[in-house]
C-alpha cells in the first residue's frame, strides 16, 4: 500500500562532539520517506525554497518516493535548522531556526495522494495536521508526530488531533510534558486516554515503548556504538515502522510489535552517520539481517 | 549452589515525591539476599549495631538466608542513609550518610562460607572486596558492584579488582565515569577490556546491558506503572541474577541471559512499595509468571 507522508524538509547544519556537517538534506519527512521506502512506496507532501538542489529530490526518487507533493517556491528558501550535540549524543541545543518557506506551509494533496491509505503527519503544528487529515477522508490508518512546542501552544488543537487520530509518536520528555507525569507507562497510559489507539513513545539510546487498550510493553533500541549523527533517528524509527505496516497493509497487535522491530532497526542504522549518507549503503536485507540479530537479542 | 554476599547492612530513610519511610531495613547485602533467596540459599556476610532488631534478621533467616556472617557490634550504631528522590524516581539526592560500624567493617568469613563457589561482592571499597576475595579462593564466580566514590579515589584497588573478578556490575554513570565514554555500548566494551569476563551496566528504568568477548545485548526494564521507591532495584538486580545462576551452578552465555532477565524481573516487584514490602508478598511463582509476561513482551 502507499504511505503518504506530510512534514519537514530541510538543510540542516549539525555539530557533533567530534565532526560537522553544514546544510545536508533533512527534515522529517525526508528521514520518514526513506526510511519507509525500503518497505513500500512513499508519497512526500512538503515544500522547499529554490535553493533547494535538484539532486536532493533525485535522491529521494531514486528510492522510489513520490515528490509530486515536494512544493517548490521560487524567491523563497528553504527551512534551515542547526543544533549541536551534548557529548553523550542524546541532548542536543538548537543554534539556530529558519522556517523560511515551512512556516507558511499550508499543504494542499495532490488529488490522487488523498485516495492513501496509510497517513503519517510528521511532526508541525496540529493546525496543519488536522488540514491534512481533513483532504484524507478514508485513511484507514493515521498517525501523528508531535513535539514540545505544540504542546505548549496549540494544545487545544493538539487535542482536537488526537480524538481524530490512530496512532501518536512522541519522545519521552513530550509525554511527560503532555501529561504531567515523570512515569512513562502512566504517561502512555494518559496519552491513550485522549484518544488515539496506540501511543509509541520514543525513548532515543533506550528504544521506544507501545501502548494500546490491551498492550503495554518496551522494545530496547539496538545497540551501536557507532553514533555519529542522531538527526532524524525518530523519524526514521517512524518511517520503518510506519512503512512496514503499509506494506503488510495490516496494524493488528502482531504486525505493529513487528513494525515497532523494523522501526529500531532502520533508526539504529540512520545514527551511523550524518543524514542520510549511512542509509545510502543499505539494502532491504542488511535490515532483515540486522532484525535477525535483534529477534535473537532479546530471545533467552 | 549457596550464594555468597558481602555488603552493607543499613537503616535507610526515604522520601519520594509523595511518601516516606523512617530507618526501614536496607543496605545491599539485604537487597541482594532477599532477592537471591527465590532461588537459592544465601550466605550473608555483613556488620551491625547493637540498634538492630532482631525481627530484622529474622526475617532474613525465615528466607533461608544464613546469617551466621552478620556481624553485631556492640555499643555501635548500624549504618545509616538518607536519601530523597526526584519526582523522576530515578535520580536521588543523598541526605545524610552514617556511616558508623560499617566504617570499620573488616569482614572475616566463617570457614565453611570460604568454600562457596558462587560469591558476590556488593559496593564498598575494592580494597575490602580484594580481602574478601583473597579469603574465597576456590571460587568458581566472582562478581562484584562498585559505585562512583570508589572510581575516583581508590581506582588503582579497583583496576587490581577488575583483573580479578569474573564479572563487574555497574550503573551506567559509573560506566561512563570509570571509561570516560559517554557511549553506553562503547563504556561497556572499555570496562571489558579492563579484566572482567562479563560486565553488566544497569540503565534503571531503562534496563540493563550485558557485554562478553563474544555477546553485546541489552534487555529492557520491566514496565511497571507502579515505582514506589526504587532503593535496592540494582541490589535486587544482582540479586536475582546471581540466585538464578548459582541454582543452575552455570554461568554459560545462555544462562546468564536467563540470569539478566529473573533480575530485571526481581527488581521490578522491588520497587513496588518501601523497602522490601512488596518482596514479602510475592513468591517463586510470581516471579514465574511475570517471567513469562516478559518474554512474551520481548516476542515479536
Amino acid at each position: 500500500m502507499p504511505l503518504l507522508v506530510v512534514g519537514s524538509v530541510a538543510f540542516d547544519s549539525i555539530e557533533t562532539p567530534t565532526d560537522s556537517r553544514e546544510k545536508v538534506i533533512g527534515g522529517s519527512a525526508v528521514h520518514f520517506s526513506y526510511a519507509a521506502s525500503y518497505f513500500t512506496s512513499v508519497r512526500l507532501v512538503g515544500v522547499v525554497g529554490e535553493d533547494w538542489p535538484d539532486e536532493h529530490t533525485t535522491l529521494l526518487q531514486s528510492r522510489k518516493i513520490d515528490t509530486e507533493g515536494l512544493q517548490v517556491v521560487q524567491g523563497e528558501k528553504t527551512f534551515f535548522w542547526k543544533g549541536r550535540y551534548e557529548p553523550n549524543m542524546n541532548d542536543r541545543e538548537t543554534l539556530d531556526v529558519q522556517l523560511n518557506v515551512f512556516g507558511d506551509f499550508d499543504p494542499v494533496l495532490p488529488e490522487q495522494f488523498r485516495r492513501c491509505k496509510f497517513l503519517f503527519l510528521a511532526n508541525g503544528s496540529p493546525n496543519l495536521q488536522l488540514k491534512v487529515l481533513d483532504q484524507v477522508p478514508g485513511a484507514h490508518l493515521s498517525v501523528a508526530d508531535t513535539m514540545d512546542l505544540w504542546i505548549n501552544v496549540e494544545r487545544d488543537s493538539l487535542m482536537e488531533l488526537l480524538r481524530r487520530i490512530d496512532g501518536l509518536v512522541l519522545n519521552d520528555s513530550e509525554a511527560k510534558l503532555l501529561t504531567g507525569d515523570e512515569n512513562l507507562v502512566a504517561a502512555g497510559h494518559k496519552t491513550l486516554a485522549l484518544g488515539p489507539k496506540f501511543v509509541v513513545i520514543k525513548k532515543g539510546e533506550h528504544g521506544a515503548m507501545f501502548f494500546s487498550e490491551h498492550e503495554t510493553y518496551v522494545l530496547p533500541a539496538y545497540p551501536t556504538e557507532s553514533v555519529v549523527d542522531p538527526t532524524g533517528a525518530g523519524d526514521s524509527f517512524a518511517g520503518g515502522m510506519m512503512g512496514y505496516l503499509a506494506e503488510q497493509d495490516d496494524f493488528d497487535p502482531t504486525t505493529l510489535k513487528q513494525a515497532m522491530a523494523y522501526g529500531i532497526v532502520v533508526a539504529s542504522y540512520n545514527v551511523e552517520d550524518f543524514s542520510l549518507d549511512r542509509m545510502k549503503t543499505i539494502e532491504r536485507a542488511d535490515l532483515e539481517l540486522r532484525l535477525e540479530q535483534y529477534k535473537k537479542m532479546l530471545s533467552f
